[in-house]
């Protein structure tokens, strides 16, 4: 019946409205092969196609509903800026009164080093390393300091960005936050929290599975399926209007309670966005408080930020705790600061300690390897955090077409890439990427030694 | 062939779409009369309703898409706060680096002063008016310290609440910026600065009869005849996606080069929303920038303000010139303060002062007679700011359903309501606020001889 009552020009419009809203929550995980044909780097820098340039601009340079689809390439090099044009948003708001400015000390050599991508046998650069992964930002802390800073494509320094399924790490970090002040009990399960959802996959979970992404949940995101879940939560997700007849779920927190188990909980990893947004709903039900609201008093005002963020809603106003946050490319240098500072900002403890620890623990391994990210072939996911286990105890945020925040510990050393690679898994980014971050953090290990 | 089109499920998607976005862009200047049914500004409250509480909102309590008009009463209490929830929208960027301070003196005798409602023989207190006209927010500066502040329903001291068509008060002001600047000539024909208008009703108009909205139109906004312009305006403005089918005009600068002619420019006053983003467009062609950039770069990021405002967009991102505009009661106050200074912020002067001085020449009177305002008997109309002709030289952005900055030289008051009344005319709203604006700033002009 929720099939039946999409025909006609009813259908292709709300089709057409699910695949822009769907394409924007960004939870593919599985590479698409990159062909010849795409436009490169400087190809498709959105200022050389000039692209939505003019009052107003020519009918081949609009990126506008529905006729295209605003995340495809090369239209995402300028939408990946613009989220708050085409979407209903909500604001994470910064403190009004003051904000951290960020110390310099530039090492303009970075650009100059090399190293070799895990698929290829020829060196390249850092700063080829840049238009390779299509980089619309890139800032480098080294003990605090930022050493490198770049913008390019649609990107400046005040402009913000979207950071993708970076934002399940912000949740992640909220969820945190109150566990270590004792109002969130990740042992708990879900349906002793959130009543409307025991009877779904997530009922007789535990918050921490939900974290972890430990759930087993019967649900699909083969994308080439059009009978595949991920559509219907596209529909019931999507803020643009639903037709009268529509009596499917409205809004994330209805869709969740559809979702149906399949498997064992805490047996495998399986990188779904539906924990995310349970977990949005877990904090909002153990606060009172809105989503947008708890980044805020928690993380975004506490850090030091310039600007407040934008998260993109639901038909109902409800952020989009899986991937709905965009930022500017300081202000999430920021956010990794604070966590790779263990929450201090300045000498004061704006984070609790206990809650970066956690985080930094890492995940189950076994449970990891079960789910289908070779190219973290060591790797776990915890608190909705990337746990590399490599030599210098890295983790990130990490998020389709390029998105990261990566913090090295022993190298002292975060770095902010904000993206808009045509395609979205990292799997086929990273051979260009981590290298070539290990190669920045080895110059800066050996920069510490010298001085 | 354009109604032709629209049928069937198709037609009430596009109609409630197109309806929800008409009665957001506010131009209705007609009062229907008040029914003695409505609920009281206590009963209404949106706190009290609970619009919107709750992980998700109980279905009754939903201001959704479609199936309810975000704008209609009592919902327009809560979505008056929160239109980027429910539009696309972009920012007017503050400075990110500084703020200025208001600075207080506060004078709560205000409450307890007492006047006469032009519509009733009874005394009304200043604190009744709060509640009769349905208040949101209200600040009051005298000679450039807040002497009164409030905030009600929605609305707090960090939330943005919708301008309605005080919009139009700053496209005018950054118009007059660029006349200042040399960058624009108000006697220039509209045709010259934006070919693609040359055969539309605003090619022979000047500059100056745009901004003073006495351009001769053939557009009509009576929202009860289905025919009448305003509803193809609202189809082009709507940014939610249009059928494939659909032929008509998209975005605001493709629906303006469709209005026609009739009569004869600089007769009568009209007031029509056109004009106000025709403006826009001229101050972007001028420029080459966004209205949003312009009004950042001109306004927002010079008087002070604390919070970045929002703009609504149309499906082209263009921001709406006309009536998009969402910001704080602190920061309309400051936006009062620097245009009642003569553009000096702490002795620095941010905006030419001869920007201010064209605004408070004020409008053509004659013209101005003949545009049915008979709440404003000796009124004019100028720079898209109201001119009230009265002892003091009293002038105003005004938007629907209360919005407000009341300018009052004589008195040094700068006085900033926003409202959520249900009845969308200020003519309605004007006989319980401006007796009582005139109590508050004779109280103050004896305060003044007192000390």
């Amino acid at each position: 019946m929720f099939k039946g009552i999409l025909k006609g020009y009813f259908m292709k419009l709300i089709l057409t409205a699910a695949s822009l809203f769907l394409l924007s929550i960004s939870t593919i995980t599985h590479a698409s092969s990159p062909t010849k044909q795409l436009l490169t780097d400087a190809q498709s820098d959105p200022n050389k196609l000039q692209l939505m340039v003019g009052f107003p601009p020519p009918v081949n340079k609009r990126i506008t509903l529905p006729d295209s689809n605003f995340f495809s390439f090369p239209k995402l090099r300028w939408s990946v800026c613009h989220m708050r044009e085409l979407l209903p948003t909500t604001s994470i708001a910064r403190n009004p009164y003051s904000y951290t400015p960020l110390k310099y000390a530039l090492l303009p050599d970075i650009d100059e080093l090399t190293f070799k991508p895990s698929n290829s046998n020829n060196l390249m650069t850092w700063q080829q390393s840049l238009a390779a992964n299509y980089t619309d930002g890139m800032l480098i802390l080294h003990k605090g300091k930022v050493v490198y800073e770049r913008y390019r494509g649609c990107l400046d320094e005040h402009s913000k960005h979207a950071a993708m399924s970076m934002t399940k790490s912000l949740t992640g970090l909220v969820a945190e936050i109150l566990i270590a002040q004792g109002k969130l009990n990740d042992k708990a399960l879900v349906k002793n929290i959130i009543p409307e959802l025991t009877n779904s996959a997530f009922g007789d979970a535990t918050v921490r599975q939900v974290m972890d992404m430990t759930t087993a949940l019967k649900y699909s995101e083969h994308y080439a399926d059009p009978n595949a879940d991920i559509w219907q939560y596209s529909y019931a997700a999507n803020p643009l209007p639903k037709p009268k007849e529509y009596t499917g779920p409205v809004g994330y927190f209805e869709y969740l309670q559809t979702v149906q188990k399949q498997g064992q909980h805490g047996a495998a990893f399986g990188y779904k966005t539906v924990n995310s947004d349970v977990l949005g709903w877990i904090v909002s039900k153990v606060t009172n408080k809105k989503f947008d609201e708890l980044a805020s008093e928690l993380v975004w005002s506490k850090i030091g930020t310039e600007h407040s963020a934008d998260i993109t809603v639901d038909g109902l106003g409800t952020p989009f705790a899986g991937g709905g946050l965009s930022a500017t490319l300081r202000d999430l240098a920021r956010l990794g600061l604070a966590v790779a500072n263990q929450g201090e900002i300045n000498g004061v403890q704006v984070i609790p300690v206990k809650a970066i620890a956690s985080i930094q623990t890492g995940g189950d391994k076994s449970a990891f390897s079960k789910g289908g990210f070779s190219s973290m072939p060591n790797g776990s996911y915890r608190s909705m955090w990337w746990h590399f286990h490599n030599a210098n105890g890295a983790f990130a945020a990490r998020g389709v077409h390029g998105q990261t925040i990566y913090i090295d510990p022993t190298a002292e050393m975060i770095l902010v890439r904000l993206a808009s690679h045509p395609v979205a898994a990292n799997g086929v980014i990273d051979p260009t990427s981590l290298p070539a971050y290990q190669a920045v953090a080895d110059f800066l290990m050996a920069q510490s030694k010298e001085n």
